[in-house]
């Protein structure tokens, strides 16, 4: 197995994308086994390093060149002027940028040039003021991979939590959910456990709605009209999901390693538990693309961008789980 | 101060309770500070002892008299015909005999023979069986105290909750949810927080009900329309609560010590964070009773009764807290 390549989009330029990575290759172990690259815009990474008075250098790096030595490898697609940017104000420009560097990622990932692609944070608003209508990242990694089922699951070490609704008012989330859409988060789950994970039937827990999973129907009847059939549907396929389990005890049998992953039914349920236990180093990873797309678990933070404030853990901690995952995708093939 | 007086009701005689009393009191410090008493039925603890070979003596206590050493003091409400126990079976008389437990309690602390009272698990069919028709042990505890006004905090070292709603499907926890019952949450939370856990100006977090809070009206507007408005009533009466804030984050916030308590919109938000952190050493609180009230923080466990293998931790916690809170009910007075 050769070392897997990373690409990691800058995100927006204004936000906190450019000095996690710098932090991030700062703190950069020799030994790791994966090859991070940079895709992005080197004039805005060395603004970023002078602003906050960090030494380092960077490598214009083109695909089939070999990586520079302690330099950080820059797949440069943007010519920003840096001496104009205002942290935390992204416009057109900085949008504009921002979307290709997710474009050149999947033209890179297209070409092997890269194994997998890890992304640093856009927003919403940015995107918007570039002239993109995606509500966001994952809804464009979609599109550019003419992929229809796909999902995001919240990763860590202890905690594994898939959403079969998501942004959405929680009276919204239980008014629309449904057999169909709890029966797509099981596979695109099972699918990706065994695949991306490398587990073997994969155990899956999925959590009820309501409190003590509707105890016997007495707090509410979404489980064993909507949730039950869902999971004895995907048993009959040969899939290890059990449930509906009452919420309150789910995550943590899971965190204690009884269950590979929770599927929640709505977007609290499984952020509450995720967070609490995976605040600093939970990873964000796309099921159902066909390329390996990892993401840090925070947004652009344009409250505290170019302070150096940041954390750069969920982006290592990204990076890591997408070489795994690259890593596991290969075994399989072979 | 004086030792306080913790009288720890047996709870169901076939549940659980009388075997994590017994491993209470046996890996029990000599150094507490506070003196707890059963309040039960000696034949059913020596039954239950010799049953699980734990060789431990008991003695018949009566209000007024010194606490025996090496000896578990029990105050010796029922009489039930111990050679006929079965576990996890529980009839009219056992029943009755651990309703009586609860009754004797509250008369015991109304003449100051005890100064806090810590509940053992009872279970709703074997209070049915006896003829009451309450639907747990709190609402029993109001009514003997005569209580209008009171709530269930689940407390532990790192994380206190509050819930707004509790018993009932999450559909109706939504419709359910008003201005005034958030008032009242804040309120006994607020007066908990100063009188039995002696906080100055305790910081109460108030959860939204909706995916980060709503996102200002964007996936629902009861932060808007119920919450917020309970905040500020709140805020102008001088207490220090704010919020909403977003659920995925508040909890994890909370248990870095950023607030002393939150107040949760339904049973879930509450709980999944709390028994992620506190499965087996959280307890319950009554808050609003005139008497201090504490409780383990799980059931009657009747599938595993009468097998040695349930823990006494949450009972430990239990006696613990009650004794504090009697202590800084004290300090108040003086």
């Amino acid at each position: 197995m050769s070392n897997k390549r990373i690409g990691i989009t800058l995100g927006c330029p204004v936000g906190i994308g450019p000095e996690i990575i710098l932090q991030y290759f700062h703190s950069l172990s020799k030994n790791i086994e994966y090859e991070p690259i940079v895709i992005g815009d080197i004039g805005v990474l060395s603004q970023t390093a002078s602003h906050l008075s960090i030494t380092i250098d960077f490598s214009d790096w083109h695909p089939g060149e070999s990586l520079p030595r302690r330099k950080i490898p820059v797949f440069n697609v943007s010519k920003l002027d840096a001496t104009q940017i205002s942290w935390g104000k992204p416009n057109k420009e900085t949008g504009q940028a921002m979307a290709s560097y997710i474009e050149a990622a999947v033209q890179l990932e297209k070409h092997k040039a890269i194994d997998a692609i890890t992304t640093c944070p856009i927003s919403k608003y940015a995107l918007q003021q570039a002239g993109y209508s995606f509500p966001g990242h994952t809804e464009m990694l979609a599109e550019l991979t003419t992929t229809k089922k796909f999902t995001m699951m919240m990763a860590g070490e202890k905690l594994r939590v898939i959403l079969v609704t998501i942004h959405c008012s929680l009276k919204e989330a239980i008014n629309s959910l449904n057999t169909a859409a709890v029966i797509e988060q099981i596979q695109l789950t099972h699918s990706s456990l065994m695949h991306d994970f490398a587990l073997d039937n994969p155990r899956i827990a999925v959590a009820g709605l309501n409190p003590h999973s509707g105890e016997d129907g007495l707090f509410g009847n979404e489980e064993a009209k909507i949730i039950a059939p869902a999971i004895a549907y995907c048993q009959q396929q040969g899939i290890n999901a059990t449930g509906p389990f009452p919420p309150d005890t789910v995550f943590y049998q899971a965190s204690q390693g009884k269950f590979d992953t929770v599927v929640c039914m709505y977007h609290d349920q499984g952020l509450i538990p995720f967070k609490l236990i995976h605040f600093n180093d939970g990873v964000n990873v796309t099921l159902g693309l066909p390329l390996v797309r990892t993401s840090v678990d925070h947004g652009t933070a344009y409250d505290i961008a170019g302070q150096g404030i940041a954390s750069s853990e969920s982006l290592a901690a990204a990076v890591g789980l997408a070489a795994q995952i690259a890593s596991n995708r290969e075994k399989n093939i072979h």
